[in-house]
């Protein structure tokens, strides 16, 4: 539990010549995730925050709306040739009265019973199921905090810098203060661990806030955004054409290229503030 | 089908005031995959090359082997409101005589019968099930021309410059002449796109062969070149802790950081060679 960095040799070639020195190396894990002990999913994942990665998925599924829709959280089962609990294996016992997800949960974010597979149909799907749209979140962001917050994310990143290999996710105050940060192997994980912790910490809906990925940004981040309640998401590379639309229609504010300063807003550019400028 | 770029108006902020104007993003889209006519995966991809996506997540599955084992292919069923193809949804036949995959095409991977869900189980899974090892592959490459294939790969990339939100994959020949190159929103995507165009092209298992990536090497990029048999995986950024161990496995050259004329080597150095130098 909790290794993020292992340790291998690695041959480095340059022009200049050959040498050998040990690498750091983003550890990878798969995690199955069961619910009520039916395997639901599995993920490879960096270890460590497992339980708010857990909540974090069945949140942005749609499968729980609060903290007390879980009732209890527990490693189980799996064990590695030495008998050891692998930590692997994380079952979610659903309190009473919640409903247990289909077992296609992937499937029924991109199909609805009234049209096809489509990018309207998956937009259609999030609008139908989300509790905690953005919508009315009335949040204001200046333009010059937003522009920031990458390079904080960053600083914050513990793993990144020595091995390169992980995707961070941070969620911040409208003020730029950080709320938590958190990385993966996975861009998704990092962004399931955040909003997980969200939730175990009964800030869901996470209105007021802004969330901050390290990459691009997806149709199934802005889709976590949204089902988190989410108002502003902000991504330092570029969005796709139907994260673009799912934002417009649900309210979320989407920036991109937020580096040097600069950015890009792809909709409900009205929550951020600009101060006024000499030119 | 085929659509790459979709052009939508964006507010681009900076230090010195406020423009809009229009931006190109790259296209994402569900596609519904499946088998005989039963659902098997939902991937949000950049349209185009469908069919070789599918023929690649079937072989890197561990599905099919060769391209016999596809009887055809065809969009189907799936229609938007106006009743028209979405051609989101893609049914492949299998030939007479291929087993059908599991339902749980996933989880096979993290898990095998004599062991829990742990990295070790998950490279139990690959080298148990791949009929295409690149172990016994004798192939050598020079490190020289090993380190000019991500720039090949990026000069080569249509669209990446206009939306910058889009991962590449490209299959080379060992003395760096490109063979097919793909982009994808989805990273795993443009692997998939690219080891389906070879095994259409009867070129499965991909001998004498360097697959280029244009992030990071994760397991299921590993996977996925093991399964067919790529001899070697070189990615411009870091791979994870467990992608090295089963390119060491699996007898795979994993080379990351593969930028400005270095790289680091992770597993199976002896494939590439290097001038000898002054130094």
């Amino acid at each position: 539990m909790g290794r993020l960095i292992a340790r291998r040799p690695v041959l480095r070639l340059t022009p200049n010549g050959t040498s050998r020195r040990p690498d750091a190396l983003a550890v990878e894990e798969p995690l199955e995730l069961r619910v009520d002990g039916r395997p639901l999913a599995v993920t490879m994942r960096t270890p460590g925050h497992d339980v708010e990665l857990a909540h974090g998925f069945l949140l942005t599924e749609g499968v729980i709306g609060a903290v007390e829709d879980v009732r209890d959280a527990r490693y189980c089962g799996s064990r590695d040739e030495d008998g050891r609990n692998t930590y692997n294996v994380l079952d979610i016992g659903l309190a009473e009265g919640v409903p247990p997800p289909d077992a296609g949960v992937e499937r029924n974010f991109y199909t609805t019973s009234s049209c096809g597979v489509c990018g309207k149909a998956s937009l259609d799907a999030v609008r139908l199921r989300t509790r905690h749209s953005p919508r009315d979140d009335a949040t204001r962001v200046a333009a010059e905090v937003l522009a920031t917050l990458p390079d904080v994310l960053r600083e914050r990143q513990r793993v990144f810098d020595s091995t390169g290999g992980l995707h961070a996710a941070g969620l911040f105050t409208a003020a730029g203060e950080p709320l938590v940060v958190r990385e993966d192997v996975g861009r998704h994980n990092a962004v399931d661990k955040v909003l997980g912790w969200a939730l175990m910490q009964g800030r869901v809906p996470v209105g007021g806030t802004v969330l901050v990925v390290s990459g691009r940004a997806s149709f199934e981040l802005v889709q976590k955004a949204v089902m988190a309640g989410v108002p502003v998401l902000a991504a330092v590379s570029a969005p796709s054409s139907l994260a673009v639309e799912l934002a417009v229609e649900c309210g979320l504010t989407l920036a991109g290229f937020v580096r040097d300063g600069r950015m890009n807003v792809y909709s409900h550019g009205e929550r951020l503030t600009q101060a006024a400028h000499a030119s």
